[in-house]
């Protein structure tokens, strides 16, 4: 067996281990016991455990260095082994010790979150909270000095791979600078719409009916996911078992289905990774940045547009009764209503950027040591003055305890949110340039012009080029956010 | 480190994967998509292959030498030792490849048969079945030399530690001989008595309320487990995260209701094992004889009494309205029917071990490869007509493709049932001699009698003594056939 072949089993047994350790954090999530906790984060450590020895045994090392040899190799296993080594040497300086003692400290954090933050009890969760961002600042430095990074350099590199701070900085000032004008003139044109809120309550079983009808409309296999219930929405990682969760509240049925909608958006890019490369590093999506496109090119630009709207009012009357906030224009101003509000998942396009700004500033400064966690509400509450010129206070499920990145130890992903809403909007463009039908036939929950734009595009290319070099590809051009703030003006202004 | 420390930090390695494990054939059983089967059959072989690498380090045995010359032992250690040691034996014998293929065979074979069971679709079934079985043959063989057992005494030990044909053949024979009489005179006393069968159909939510209050008041901790729907019910194995399942018919409640009975004797055993060596092959169960006599014994002794009747019939008449099928007296009748019936897993307590004792004999024949997958049918439908007077012919889904177990590639299990029922009968008796109050409270939904006897004599000892030690301790005696048959003619005759 080639060192190459050799060196793609070992990646499929850690497959096979990733996709353990995500089941039982979808478990967890889902369907756990609270009694549960102990055995669960003891395992999920023996799993890391498990899958770091794989990677960091000394003769991956050598076998990496045969097979850069191998002249045979086609571009798709060149670029595997590239990612193969970039996992390789993360893991061999990762020490067993402080991986373990990670997972299960925010195995704990996060599980003791989903209570606290329901009795906003900000004091008994920031020791957890403290112990998790220890760990992470510890991790960050070994991960930083692997990669020649900055230790949140390389947190952020984690989760969008090939973006920095340098990279971020600009494009998060030009949007501090350009976006609250929009703010304010987006605020001023609602005054004078008169828009109806619809009028709830709206029965849990219906808006799960409604839930399971749009996401197979837009292309969801329900022979290869499921759709469930747990306190975050998120997508699990498995393209022929993907597992989407989305979370009901009887007076507001937009969150459950714009949040299957944005989950959907998720799975979407998974059913249509390389089928070829499945279970390798190259096979596998670039990063959450292009993932978060994915998810909020659905949400944002196909699920809340006047076609969609025209798509989904008949369905809403016959589920919940007529009312005239049904009516599709109605429901356009309803999906493109802006509120500056606290809590991030429910926030709008216009305000969403400044709570991912906030949260990378705190980021950057926490694991920098800069700040503490004792600082974080205060902060928080400043931040947020700022942005929006609203402050939570001591309402911590309303402010600093409402994510459940932090409580699950996941510290650089923030800024993906916002790099995924740039990329979207530029996606979005091109495809209704390349192809004037997409959108349009939206209205009959036809999906397949914007299905196929983005498997051509982006889904099926999975990690073989960089971000930049795919954004290249699928657009002619680089990550350019006016492809946004112009969405903004023309949706919103 | 001590060399036993050292083993027992392996074995909980090991306790950590099989417990993974067993959360994914749960989820498989329970939640996961068709288009999953795939990845899981794989991402299963890898897990159980990392247990037998985790196992079979050539250094185990070494470990295991040392340990042995360790004076500071105590008993429980030395137990633990024992059975360390039997597990790494048979783990070191079997070869990689074997496991491997055996694992995705049955998983593969496991998932055709829940729609092939349905389609009633033998041909189709039947390669699937031979592959399993030509699987378990070769292992059957290598556990044999492993343990000085023959291969099929090989693989009842795999589930009944200690238990040999030569020790269940007389056993069985008994049963052969006296069972078919008490059978007719049950029949011809149920003659005498007007049942009134209850009459559905009943709602599948008000069944699962039902279940989850009974096996509430029977001591199972919500905390620590869960209830949900599968083909076949079975129960998950960590004692802080106990899974049980059941399966609902609309027309008949008993089912889900005996089903949640019987799982939750399982799951009680599991809660109470002994917490100071969990995770370790001692304080683990005592193989599943000893886990079915849990079930069993409160499955047939303790929920189908009189008490119980008088317990549930108010409960029955809030969830169902009211019938005079749900008079005590009568549903008592209804408990106790004897019927000549197909379906094992629906038998009443008089029949059941015929149905056993079908399945061992055609076990016994096939592993020994007497018999092939092609005669099973025939074989089958004789033995049930021998047995019980009737016969499936080519309904398959009420004759050999009714269980789960050879599917799952589980050869060996059956006859653990039988053996649960007789030694059930035996605890049941001295549970009742020790504590008059134990059986009367069940009326006030009070299981409390029950569950201590069995906390103090089986639930906390693990695995502590050997099979028939166990008894002796709990019992004052070995294992007695007659108190199943004196428990049989006296309810039934």
């Amino acid at each position: 067996m080639s060192a190459y072949k050799k060196l793609q089993e070992r990646l499929l047994r850690v497959a096979h281990l990733k996709h353990t350790s995500s089941m039982l954090k979808w478990d967890e999530a889902v369907m756990m016991p609270k009694g549960g906790v102990g055995i669960r984060s003891e395992s999920l450590a023996t799993l890391n455990n498990l899958i770091r020895e794989e990677l960091s045994k000394k003769e991956n090392l050598m076998l990496i260095q045969q097979a850069k040899e191998d002249v045979t190799l086609n571009a798709w296993e060149k670029t595997n082994l590239d990612l193969i080594e970039k996992q390789v040497k993360i893991s061999i300086n990762t020490p067993e010790k402080l991986l373990i003692k990670m997972t299960e400290s925010s195995i704990v954090a996060e599980q003791a979150w989903r209570s606290m933050r329901e009795e906003n009890n900000w004091k008994d969760f920031k020791p957890l909270l403290e112990k998790n961002i220890n760990f992470v600042r510890e991790y960050s430095n070994i991960l930083g000095e692997t990669l020649g990074l900055s230790p949140y350099d390389a947190m952020i590199d984690l989760y969008s791979p090939g973006v920095t701070q340098s990279y971020i900085d600009p494009i998060f000032n030009t949007l501090e600078e350009k976006l609250p004008d929009l703010l304010v003139r987006s605020e001023e044109k609602q005054k004078t719409l008169s828009t109806i809120k619809p009028s709830g309550p709206f029965n849990t079983e219906a808006q799960k009916r409604l839930s399971l009808d749009i996401m197979q409309s837009m292309g969801f296999n329900m022979n290869k996911g499921r759709l469930d219930t747990s306190h975050h929405p998120f997508c699990g990682d498995d393209p022929e078992d993907t597992r989407i969760t989305t979370n009901y509240s009887g007076e507001n049925f937009l969150q459950s289905l714009l949040g299957t909608c944005h989950e959907t958006g998720h799975a979407l890019y998974q059913f249509s990774l390389p089928e070829k490369w499945r279970r390798q590093p190259v096979g596998s999506y670039l990063g959450m940045s292009v993932h978060e496109s994915q998810s909020l090119l659905m949400e944002m630009h196909a699920c809340r547009s006047k076609e969609f709207t025209r798509f989904i009012s008949p369905k809403l009357i016959s589920l919940f009764g007529y009312q005239e906030a049904f009516e599709p224009r109605n429901l356009y101003n309803v999906f493109t209503s802006v509120k500056r509000d606290f809590i991030r998942i429910d926030a709008d396009e216009v305000t969403y950027p400044f709570h991912v700004i906030l949260r990378y500033e705190l980021e950057k400064n926490l694991i920098g040591g800069n700040i503490s966690v004792d600082d974080l509400p205060e902060r928080w509450n400043t931040s947020m003055k700022n942005y929006l010129g609203i402050n939570p206070k001591d309402d911590y499920a309303k402010g600093v305890m409402q994510d459940v990145h932090w409580p699950s130890g996941t510290f650089g992903y923030f800024p993906a949110y916002a790099l995924g809403s740039l990329i979207a909007a530029q996606l979005f463009h091109n495809i209704k340039k390349d192809n004037t039908d997409a959108v349009s036939s939206i209205e009959n929950g036809d999906f397949s012009g914007i299905n196929s734009w983005l498997d051509k595009s982006i889904r099926s290319h999975g990690s073989l080029y960089g971000f930049d070099e795919l954004l290249i590809k699928a657009t002619g051009e680089s990550l350019n956010a006016n492809y946004f703030l112009d969405h903004v003006e023309e949706r919103y202004c």
